[in-house]
């Protein structure tokens, strides 16, 4: 059913789509590598199944492959970016690198960004403040599946957060989540797989409690972390109102109900306060507070310290963010990237459509 | 059952305490303003209820009520504070007016701050940048009586983030909340009256689900935000962590299990690798961003369309990140400040132990 491809022959695939719509060699290999760190870590739904997607947004006037990025405001700490409508694999780095410029010279920087697109996965933009011992952050908005507590309207997107930590000799930490109890990706596997979703993710088009995998399609809602009130889903609420706020309303991107789809048939939110989707990204130099040695050293004891815990019955280990995502990357860089067939099927269309030939 | 005092004579009195264990007028002032502001936004379980918990703290050496609070590391945008074992009620408000004095230099500021004690609620001390037209960020590590996900040990605290962003005409946004799916506080109020948890909040001492809302005192744990995996606990746990290093290995204070028990008589960690605890504080200028206007204008857009959201059924309306904080405080300023029978006996034996008169 899955077929598996090396990480070279989809990344020279992808680039060649990004190439076909108008980017720039440097542009294409970017958002290539932005897109496929997101197989490679074995999030899916956010990899190289969306590239027809994305090629779609383009279609359509709404990604501009050939953006004029730039910083519209600053102060020695702190950017305003304008993506330019560009695709947000491609903005989000150059955005990430103004964040960490400004780190290194005044200790830490803040990048809010307006008039860009999906980003792919929050935590390949915050991983790249760890190679410059850094603390990366990375945040973005979304269109509206999740419901606030005690709300029957979709009002936030899923709103993922990234803190990237380095550490010694251990690998960095890298905690990477939508603010929701699932991602919208989840619900996908199960409405193939035919099965419920557990109790907290979902919620009816009324509002109440639902398992149903595909209550989304009939007007329901995704939960903010938390599911319900007793389970403090206005946690879960809050932290996706702050991603929504630094992210857009401190850029002048579109926010709250008014973001646009990822689906390019969707038509767009009418009267938006704002251009295109935000993002927020934040780069904090280590030794901007203590050496950088001395502060991995200790990375390394709370890492081994949590690592070798007292499990409960039946599980391993205490995981350390990141961990997953890092092992799926080693097994994957070796052995290939599966992809489902009718993702494949997806990029051979892809391949038709701009008369290039698809994997040999 | 309780009796009500008005926030003048809570103040009076709280503030005389400090002064009896040798605070300084201005700093009495400052703990007695941190410690109140939980009783009037009704966390009732951070405010005066907790003062007989400082005083012992200082009994036992572990406060320092004339510390010498410094800035040992700093960049334009960034310091580390040793709070020479101060009250956290005092330490944090420097620490948070550090950060803004960078902000208002180079757009933003970033102040962790080792060797300090517990510091009330967070959302006080994030407050303190609304009113110079900043967002402000405040977060502290705790004691261990928190779980990772697959954990059976504590190794976390409740670790709360709070966070305060200006608006124009609305009320402000504060989010203020503990990163398990619920605070210790809110375990003691169903203990009082002999009623289960809901089902995540706790773990048995075995790692077990359970609703005994006594399970920390049979060596049990809370849970983090999200409860188990299937409900998302890692992000909790991943929230709890990035809390933790910010605070504590950013600056040098203690971490995970190592962080000190507020209350005095229980023994302190071993082989501890920092000094204290940690708080985070941080602040960024809107108008490092945007016109601040313009800023607020938009964040009235967003408090005002979810406000009005429709609600499910049997619910008002859909709240922001402090409304009923704030609400409960316009009450208690006017109507005074309810104090159970118990918590009113401690203040007697404070007046007493410092032989000075009670509230009359």
């Amino acid at each position: 059913m899955a077929t598996t491809y090396s990480f070279d022959q989809l990344f020279s695939f992808s680039k060649n789509i990004f190439l076909k719509i108008g980017c720039s060699d440097t542009d294409a290999a970017i958002a290539a590598n932005s897109l496929l760190s997101a197989d490679l870590r074995g999030i899916d739904s956010h990899g190289i199944a969306r590239l027809t997607g994305y090629v779609r947004l383009w279609e359509v006037n709404r990604v501009n492959a050939a953006p004029g990025i730039s910083i519209v405001h600053e102060t020695p700490s702190t950017a305003v970016v304008n993506g330019d409508s560009g695709l947000g694999l491609v903005v989000a780095p150059f955005a990430m690198q103004v964040a960490i410029d400004k780190a290194k010279n005044v200790g830490t920087g803040w990048v809010s960004v307006k008039n860009s697109n999906h980003f792919g996965i929050a935590g390949k933009h915050a991983m790249m403040a760890l190679e410059n011992d850094m603390i990366g952050i990375a945040m973005t908005n979304a269109s509206p599946l999740v419901a606030p507590t005690f709300s029957v309207e979709r009002l936030l997107g899923t709103n993922p957060i990234a803190v990237a930590i380095p550490a010694g000799t251990e690998p960095a930490f890298v905690a990477d989540f939508a603010t929701t109890t699932a991602a919208n990706g989840k619900l996908e596997l199960l409405q193939r797989k035919h099965l419920d979703t557990p109790t907290g993710w979902v919620q009816t088009k009324a509002g109440n409690p639902s398992v149903d995998a595909n209550e989304l399609k009939n007007g329901g809602a995704l939960l903010p972390l938390g599911g319900d009130r007793e389970h403090g889903s206005h946690k879960g609420y809050g932290l996706g109102a702050i991603v929504d706020i630094f992210s857009a309303i401190l850029s002048g991107a579109n926010y709250g109900p008014w973001v646009p789809p990822f689906p390019a048939y969707l038509s767009m939110p009418t009267e938006q306060p704002g251009k295109g989707i935000g993002h927020f990204l934040g780069a904090m130099r280590i030794d901007a507070f203590r050496p950088a040695e001395d502060f991995k050293a200790h990375m390394d004891k709370w890492i081994n310290g949590f690592r070798s815990a007292k499990t409960i019955e039946g599980q391993e280990k205490v995981l350390i963010p990141g961990d997953p995502e890092r092992e799926m990357e080693a097994i994957r860089l070796k052995k290939g990237v599966p992809l489902l067939g009718s993702v494949v099927e997806d990029l051979r269309k892809l391949a038709d459509r701009f008369s290039i030939s698809f994997i040999e």
